[in-house]
């Protein structure tokens, strides 16, 4: 028997069941839904495009997005397998916006990329065609279709056929300066506050925090300008990334993602929508992007 | 001469002018609008609608909504007069949710509520007719329209003529048990991540943090069930709450908001959308109701 404890936990103040509405009613509560996923409802993340970035306070774990930056994640990982990161600093937490880090001393002296890319054209959207593009049927304040791909928001414009990852809360960016060909992936940001959605398609996104936002959202906010931090002792040291695939059984989290292409996340999203759930008096029939729950969830005994 | 210092900071990751895009654009970025903004644009909120939450690491400065919550509002002050909150705590804080206090021995031996009711009809909604509704021109995935009355982010239906306080983040709410008139304003809450819009209309909302969100965005996540701390020693402690009215000069911090009614906010929206910022390179051209800023500045010499 797998032992499995879930990580997401539910966005609501109580939790029970009881038929409720006028509007067509989903069947199940969420925890129901979940309840009711078969095993290959949920899937694993590849070890080799999943990073663990071990802080004093704890390890946040990514999952990249090699199907939307390519490039980014390709030069993310050499920086990792070179160990770049470890020991540079998170240099910026900004309220209701972002964390950010990178090489603090980035302007006089830059610690050396290796066979890293210094400048890398922007991954800011592609083309749709051949995603598997499950369309959330709302009215998407900056998008014409918003839906989810492999696990991650996304928007698409089908009268130029692009589509690209939204800034929903815990997606991983790389930050870049004026220059659209500015980053490179050596410099990256979590968001840990409100959607920041103007920021889609100018400014590659490369993955998410599946694991341990918390070590991110509850950094001290810099009192810099944009949340910079103003000095070294404020900043917090990165002690290692990895890739999970290098890392011992031991040192694994083990955890899985509901599939964003199936019945289940459907009937997830339903239950979203039109809530159940005692506590609610006026269930909104409607959700956006960025409010639908990614469950991830950890397996003791894989 | 009247010394300005603008508290809330600009999303964006550089800022710098430039023209740009094939869009109706607006002539100015957010930080020349409110450079040209006159005073007359700019308000003070109501000292005695104004609190003042004393915690170990700061103060979180609220702006209450009596338009909105009449009743909540006063419930709170009367619990605020009785010094109610003094020596309570934090009990929650849900990453990407809300922070919430009140009375961490509230099942066993509650603090006396005094002249306080113990049980309000919830605020979930009001009449629109007699607000000054300044509505923003956006595909919304909640409500049939959104905009801004008196400086609050709110929803309004007209096919039944009510309008409510939105949930963005920074917002104040009245924690309730399942019973629509089990909230009172003895347990509050604030959104610290993104706007969980599905609570509208199910929840009273009572007012705004307009300064010092950090300290309650940073507090460490509870790791009990819908992130209740699970033990005495995890709590923060509120030192007091007061209104503004009840403090010194030089204990008060003196903000003003900027007015949403003003033709100065509709070019600061305008500025938003369209981001004449030299960073931008695809600016959205659209903007989301929580995506607003609503700046607030600190006088030196009022």
């Amino acid at each position: 028997m797998r032992l499995v404890t879930l990580l997401t936990v539910v966005s609501g103040i109580l939790l029970s069941a009881c038929a409720t509405g006028n509007k067509p009613s989903p069947e199940l509560t969420m925890s129901a839904v979940l309840e009711a996923a078969s095993p290959e409802d949920w899937r694993r993340t590849d070890p080799n495009h999943t990073l663990y970035m071990a802080l004093p306070g704890g390890t946040v774990i990514v999952e990249l997005a090699p199907n939307f930056a390519p490039a980014h994640t390709k030069n993310i990982l050499t920086l990792v397998d070179q160990r770049y990161f470890d020991g540079l600093a998170i240099v910026r937490s900004q309220e209701n916006y972002v964390v950010q880090w990178g090489d603090p001393a980035e302007a006089d002296k830059k610690r050396s990329l290796g066979q890293a890319k210094a400048k890398l054209d922007g991954e800011y959207f592609r083309s749709a065609s051949g995603l598997d593009f499950s369309r959330l049927d709302t009215r998407d304040s900056y998008a014409n279709e918003v839906g989810f791909v492999d696990g991650f928001p996304a928007g698409r414009d089908n009268a130029n056929g692009r589509a690209w990852l939204a800034h929903c809360n815990a997606m991983l960016g790389a930050g870049r300066d004026v220059a659209a060909d500015s980053g490179n992936g050596q410099e990256l940001y979590v968001v840990i506050g409100h959607a920041p959605r103007h920021l889609d398609r100018n400014v590659t996104l490369v993955g998410r925090v599946i694991d341990g936002m918390q070590h991110l959202s509850t950094l001290p906010r810099g009192t810099g300008s944009l949340g910079f931090y103003e000095t070294a002792a404020e900043r917090t040291t990165i002690l290692s990334i990895r890739r999970e695939a290098q890392l011992a059984d031991d040192k694994r989290k083990h955890l899985e993602l509901l599939r964003t292409d199936t019945e289940t996340f459907k009937q997830l999203i339903e239950a979203r929508q039109h809530r159940l759930e005692e506590w609610f008096i006026d269930p909104a029939g409607h959700i956006s992007l960025c409010n639908v729950p990614l469950p991830v969830r950890a397996i003791a005994n894989p």
